[in-house]
């Protein structure tokens, strides 16, 4: 690690946008001020590094801005990082500055840039956990997870008042490529009947069992939540399935989609954000270079970046237990 | 009109449900009550009334669902009705308890079944409109509108969050069929630069050369609002069109689905539902049979049953051009 | 009237806060800019006139706050405005910019201020409508008042919750000190037992002999909903005169304040603002000077300014009558 | 402990009602039919149980209750329970149905009557914590914690739209009189200046200070949230204590109030209720009994029921360090 003191922050926001996203951006800048740092913000993720849109940020520049969705600093994938030389780009675009540490929230590939950028020229990063679909390593919360969650809650609790009153089934997608959390947390909820996730095989003979059981009592209201990363491929897919085997049943599909990425953040995420934010320029200051800053049994914990990778869920057998009590 | 005396009210929700729809149920019961008369609930729209599910209501029975989305009197809609020997057996159903008024709480097709069935068996109805749509001649207001385009409106915001964060183009479908009220009141309210309705035929190439425009000053944050029943046919074969045109834009689609059916009922669908509900009641007692009751410029306002149609929309130029002005 | 040509215009927020005057504040500045005007934002009200804090304002400027609530101009009430020399500053600030047209959105304090400048120093004043409380005569909405009845019914609709799980009574003080309206509908939308307004004389005998009755009954689960100017003094002196008489009853005292004046605008705020906002600039540029925009009966309705004073509601007995028969 | 078979099951609410109390009713009704027990509900805490106002209950009595606020077994305290009289009425309202196994839901006073009422007849009871001000030793989180402060901070977002409007100071009061979780959470979550809570002494001189170094900027946007049971006595007694100090300062008072009990349970909070509703059952079931179900560092926790009483919060400095860092 360097040895090199940090006097001068960068941060941006990557990848995929989350709510919390400003409440970090907020803590980074004014944890930084605080410590006498100069802190700057870097536009539309690594791309604002390698095409130089960086500017010096006060303690106004994140004036009511805790409260927000998305990120002012805006994000974005960057094509040009990717390769070596819009590194050295980026990177002398920082050192005209004097930049000499790196706040990056995002998710895991945005890590991945982070810890390859920081190898190459020593600017030390530090990751920040910015994603809806909590599937990173180290930490028991990401920014944006509980907010997302609880707009998937309140639509789904939405599709449900119809759903009971025309006794009907609703297949209902959510956000999660290769993670069930928001699909698991959600179902439970809502008191879905089944819940479809990439970490577990779906039994799909007894789901439908479940289905023509109750078209028989005539109680179909029934809600199926499905993380679009399932193996059926998602919502669309697995009502095919289900009217080819029970082509009178009345299914209707909805597709949350991005509006579980938007919103005002919840308590917890602006919370935890604010926490990791003040956490991170801390690092930095101490020398706990190129980590990700996660929570883990309500205690700081940190992650080398290395590791800080995509985490499957590891599926609490319980909840699949309590989901199939709770639900009949 | 029938000069026989109402003394026994049944009540139903027919059609899709919409928000208020409870809060009319319950000025129906509480307004029959108070005027000494008896009042029964029917389930499930008109096939409560063939299969003989109906059930006496008390003050209590419409306890604390004012603020409740949904119908507790459940919805469908009803193959046997459409016959006669469906819509005898119903009125024998109603005739055993006495119940000689009716009201009907959904859109125009639930009308017209109110009306053949006042016909052949002089049982006279009101209709009240309840319907997100909105496109009902002969009322300002309809129960759920106001609701359904607010849960739009939320939606939409939460996606211009993501919007912009990512400069990214968003192309959002809401409810309408026939109707682009939805899309047109939500896009403006949330600022959208294309609204695609129904109504009005749509000049794609002048959307196409603005999203251009956009794109070359790399500021193409943007949300297209389409309305279900566009000439396009909805959003996604809106995004086909500009894919073709602009092979390299980042377009997303968002369709807000039945999100937009539930939901607490906003403070002026609980209103105008308990107006009407109180004077679906009244019209029963004074002879004003076989209406539709609904406000017009804030007075009450009867179109008779056959009257009481969809309405296409007479387009206010003046918010398409308003639109134009202020989305820049 | 002026037949001067208004070709810069200057937009201004005054008196208590509204959700929509940001809607407002974008329509009036990117309508202006449509026609090729210049538009200048004044900050807190007139003090901003008066103490030159006056900005020049772009397309950008309002992008993305037709969601906000508050007022990105802020406001205040401006003292030196009161006095001829306030005044006289604030004209030659104007003047030598070059602004010849004003848009104030405020309520009737702001109106007769807008109207004693202009008649003393020649420039045309166009008023919107901002006031949650809808007292104002000449419109059917004012900016904000939707918003604010539905931030009362939502709060409401949680304290029912609570009122129904301890079968008690809750006294709820919602704004409004000359006008009922938040109290009339945020109460009928919620169901209270009783609603208590500054335009009508309560009879506490009844309200007291209906409270012992339930009480009887134990069934005091009962929402009184008050407006701060009701004849009483508000909800803490409604529970004094209570508990005077029914000295064993739990009654608990809520006051909604000023929640009610904040949080994203309704869709129909939105719509309203943006409208009346579109047509303020109109005013000014077809000599329609000195007038306060409004809607009635959905058309466009311009009242003089010394017209557009505080008016009392006139008490629809209807409703009255709704109240008392639907809350049974 | 008592190695008698639990066979049928006894479900109240008590004390203040907390959101996701009924999703807690619901997992423990499902979880008892799962496993083939009667399970029977006592309406109004132990009121119910001193009245014989108990009924059996089945999977549809729990349907379409999670996302409600409030609890369906109503809830209250009971005087006759403090009695051994009334305990033993309790005791033989149970016994006549065989009921022998008890699951309280409320807090730390609930707990002791539990306590109690299980030593002098041998039923084995079972606390959930269902308490907003998450005061209670040896559980992370107490059912409608994360829902209360999601509502508080949604209520001081609207206030901060006003008090940045007009540039004011706004005091706060949320709940909590002993605990200052729900105003330091909420605090930090809406970026609030100064947080004042029963745990610490709070410095008000420096208070003063800082609002009088920003009043000199002219900055005084200020938000000081307040819990109820802070040495000054809540809000209003801040206040005066500002105003006595700061004599022209525009100093406005909310207090929240009961809207922080009510409303639609948070995700977590449903989750949290859901899970320790199943292993209360569970616990009857195993013979864990007399325990407090609570959840520590993710994983299930029991406490004896005479040591589930409040519990000072160890304020983590941490936190404090942060308020003052990122409100700056």
């Amino acid at each position: 690690m360097s040895d090199r003191k940090v006097t001068k922050i960068g941060v941006l926001t990557s990848g995929g946008d989350s709510p919390g996203m400003n409440a970090a951006i907020r803590a980074v800048v004014r944890t930084s001020l605080y410590h006498g740092l100069e802190v700057y913000g870097v536009l539309r993720g690594y791309n604002g590094m390698v095409e130089d849109d960086i500017f010096k940020m006060e303690s106004r520049s994140v004036a009511n801005i805790i409260q927000r969705g998305g990120t002012i600093l805006k994000t974005a994938r960057s094509k040009d990082f990717y390769e070596y030389d819009g590194r050295k780009r980026a990177y002398d675009n920082l050192k005209k500055r004097g930049i000499n540490g790196l706040v990056v929230i995002g998710g895991d590939g945005s890590f991945n840039g982070a810890l390859r950028f920081s190898k190459e020229f020593d600017i030390p990063c530090i990751g920040l956990p910015g994603t809806i679909d909590k599937d990173i390593a180290g930490t028991d919360f990401t920014i944006g997870f509980d907010t997302a969650v609880n707009t998937a809650v309140e639509a789904i609790d939405k599709i449900r008042d119809t759903a009971d009153a025309h006794d009907r089934l609703f297949i209902i997608e959510v956000m999660g490529r290769d993670a069930g959390y928001i699909a698991l947390h959600s179902g439970i909820a809502t008191g879905a009947e089944h819940i479809l996730i990439p970490e577990r095989k779906t039994d799909i003979e007894s789901v439908i069992a479940s289905l023509q059981e109750k078209e028989k009592r005539k109680k179909l209201v029934n809600l199926i939540v499905v993380a679009e990363g399932d193996e059926f491929g998602g919502a669309e897919q697995v009502a095919r399935v289900v009217k080819e085997k029970m082509p009178n049943v009345d299914a209707r599909v909805c597709i949350l989609g991005h509006i579980q990425r938007g919103g005002s953040p919840s308590c917890i995420d602006r919370l935890i954000a604010s926490r990791m934010g003040y956490h991170a320029v801390e690092c930095l200051l101490t020398g706990k270079h190129n980590v990700m800053v996660g929570i883990q049994n309500n205690k700081m914990h940190y992650t080398p970046l290395e590791n800080a990778v995509k985490a499957k869920q590891k599926i609490n057998e319980e909840w699949m237990r309590i989901v199939k009590i709770l639900a009949s």
